[in-house]
């Protein structure tokens, strides 16, 4: 293993003397065990932490990113400038308070913002990965968390949250490392991907492999982006993490800056040149084979799968405490979905709370200003963490 | 004007000795006026036939397509050898029963089956259109279907009916021509295209557009099909044309023709499979350009911004009998957005029934076997037809 101060990052930075986080890599002694039967090695994780490890190690709390997050959770993006993607969650007196807590964030395997993906150099070939890169499941990005934090000396998580995909990383840590998880908030989440949203996952990998300039996945040596087929992606998809009625209220039928139609295929209207413009700026600071492993990542979980099919059996005799949260308005995965865990944790006689709330924003509610989110987990991080002694 | 027995085509035929319906030319001395203040000229309707104009002309149905429909309504599709896209609703002793009424079915404008559209030649050039063809609006589609009916002699239209865009013709017909017509059956749709809607369809756009193979809309002259993109915006499209419980019930996470995932980006899922087979054969029978012109009419749509945005004025003193259907599933026009046409209707003292109806198959239940939008349909054209003496 070696520590390194900075993770390389495969784009520039907008601000390069930023605290840029840390990056661990493991070499040939320790690969990592993949759940498609290779195993990879040698490999990376970037991480960032923020607040400060108390003397028990008892404060740590993992937060997981979803689908184009990264470790930059409460911290400036350092190639987009803008703040963290929890930075209304996580930071000092927020709901996950980084004066009491050690708060640790990975860029998931597969990434694109410092850990080993598919944009990363093979040391066996001296080429990027590409289509070579292994398919990694969500049990893997969270066995290389758990390698992460055996070599950071850090047994136990008081807390593993995170929201959409971070929220199926929580769901198997607490799975795959019941003892090592205090407990878990699990957010706008499911335990298997729905076929709707597998639908709308293929839907954007389909646009980028369209794109010409993909090239097979091979796209850096041949000096190309797909930006394209990217951007078209990152459009569907951002189309799924907002409401109707969101859209409605917001956008509604608006033009963009004219006053009348234009009887033609330009932006006429606010909601395309918004649309438009989260293709084109997504597009500045993500890879798009990161994309697709990601996507396949999120299609492949099926947490009941591993366990017979019966969700229950995957937290049976845990002594983690849950508190599940969703968003009524949340199509990508809907409250059903986010209570099917509830009820399977409850049928395994776990510790579990189950909060639904309203909300028109759609799914990403999780990332924006909802006060009763923080009420929510602010006032269930204190119970835990006085249940353990942490101030 | 010149009346041709069948339409030109696009594609090539499966069975080029079938009855493909009729096209009427209007020439020089009939332009149409469009919305966007140009008048096109020459042009073509193809529109198809079924059952018997009766001596009065007192039994005509007009059906509207949507989208990606055409005047086959009740036919074999010439090109793909289906069945036509309304086969459950139209036909001999069907809810619209051909046996009693004369059903016209006209491809719109813009469109790609023998109607004028971009992929038609312009005269003036002698090249095929594409993006010179002017903007079309719902409105100018009505506008060339009522030049149609002038020249077919017909004055009176016992019903308008269609679903999806071929609802909003339905509205637009009853605003523009309210004593044409009797009685108005607009089904699983919206009196505007709302953000959601637009934003959808802008994703399809911008995915036919970066297709290189789109070449700024001149593939015809190049000899290119933008065939990848059309067939993610088609993918992406059709995912709303369903609903989620539908897609769980009828693929959840089914695996195609394999024993498990085979941790790469082949159709793993029967969902994937089933998109992907969506995506291929649309593109064998459309044009991506018409593509292109027929969502923007959509979502220029907006009903109300034509009576200082009071959607009651569009129907004011209106004598037209309307039965309004929606679907419960459906996301595309939820419920909601159908109810708010039969508000107006009762704000502007209208005759309306509204019909809400419980089906898990979304927007597309429309299109599908469903009993009591068949009861619905025959109970309220038998009333129309008792009330105007037609057999």
């Amino acid at each position: 293993m070696a520590e390194t101060a900075n993770p390389k990052f495969l784009r520039p930075l907008s601000a390069p003397d930023e605290d840029l986080g840390q990056a661990l890599s493991f070499g040939p002694e320790n690969p990592l065990m993949l759940d498609e039967g290779r195993k990879l090695s040698p490999f990376t994780i970037a991480y960032k932490t923020y607040g400060e490890l108390n003397a028990a190690k008892s404060n740590a709390i993992l937060v997981c990113h979803a689908l184009t997050g990264d470790q930059f959770a409460a911290s400036r993006h350092p190639v987009t400038g803008k703040p963290g993607w929890w930075d209304f969650t996580v930071g000092p007196g927020k709901a996950i308070d980084t004066n009491r807590f050690f708060v640790i964030c990975t860029n998931v395997l597969g990434g694109c913002m410092g850990t080993t993906g598919p944009a990363e150099t093979d040391p066996a070939t001296g080429k990027p990965y590409g289509l070579s890169f292994p398919l990694v499941t969500i049990r893997d990005m969270v066995r290389a968390q758990a390698m992460l934090l055996d070599a950071l000396g850090i047994d136990e998580l008081l807390c593993v949250t995170g929201g959409s995909m971070g929220g199926m990383q929580v769901l198997q840590w607490a799975a795959s490392y019941p003892d090592r998880v205090i407990s878990a908030i699990p957010i706008a989440t499911g335990a298997r991907h729905s076929a709707q949203n597998i639908a709308f996952n293929e839907v954007g990998r389909q646009a980028i492999m369209a794109d010409p300039d993909w090239r097979g996945g091979a796209y850096q040596g041949a000096g190309t982006q797909p930006s394209k087929g990217l951007a078209v992606a990152r459009m569907a998809a951002h189309i799924t993490y907002l409401s109707q009625p969101a859209l409605q209220r917001k956008f509604g039928r608006s033009l963009q800056n004219r006053e009348a139609i234009s009887f033609g295929f330009g932006a006429d209207f606010q909601i395309e040149s918004y649309l438009r413009h989260q293709g084109l700026t997504f597009v500045d600071r993500f890879d798009a084979n990161s994309y697709l492993y990601i996507t396949r990542a999120m299609d492949y979980f099926d947490l009941a799968a591993d366990y017979d099919g019966v969700l229950a059996r995957a937290f049976r005799g845990s002594k983690t405490r849950f508190c599940i949260i969703s968003f009524s308005s949340d199509w990508l995965f809907p409250p059903p979905e986010n209570k099917t865990i509830a009820h399977a944790l409850n049928a395994a006689a776990a510790n579990v709370s189950f909060v639904e709330i309203e909300s028109d924003r759609g799914h990403d509610a999780f990332l924006l200003e909802e006060p009763a989110m923080f009420a929510t987990v602010r006032g269930f991080l204190n119970v835990v963490a006085a249940s353990r002694g942490v101030d």
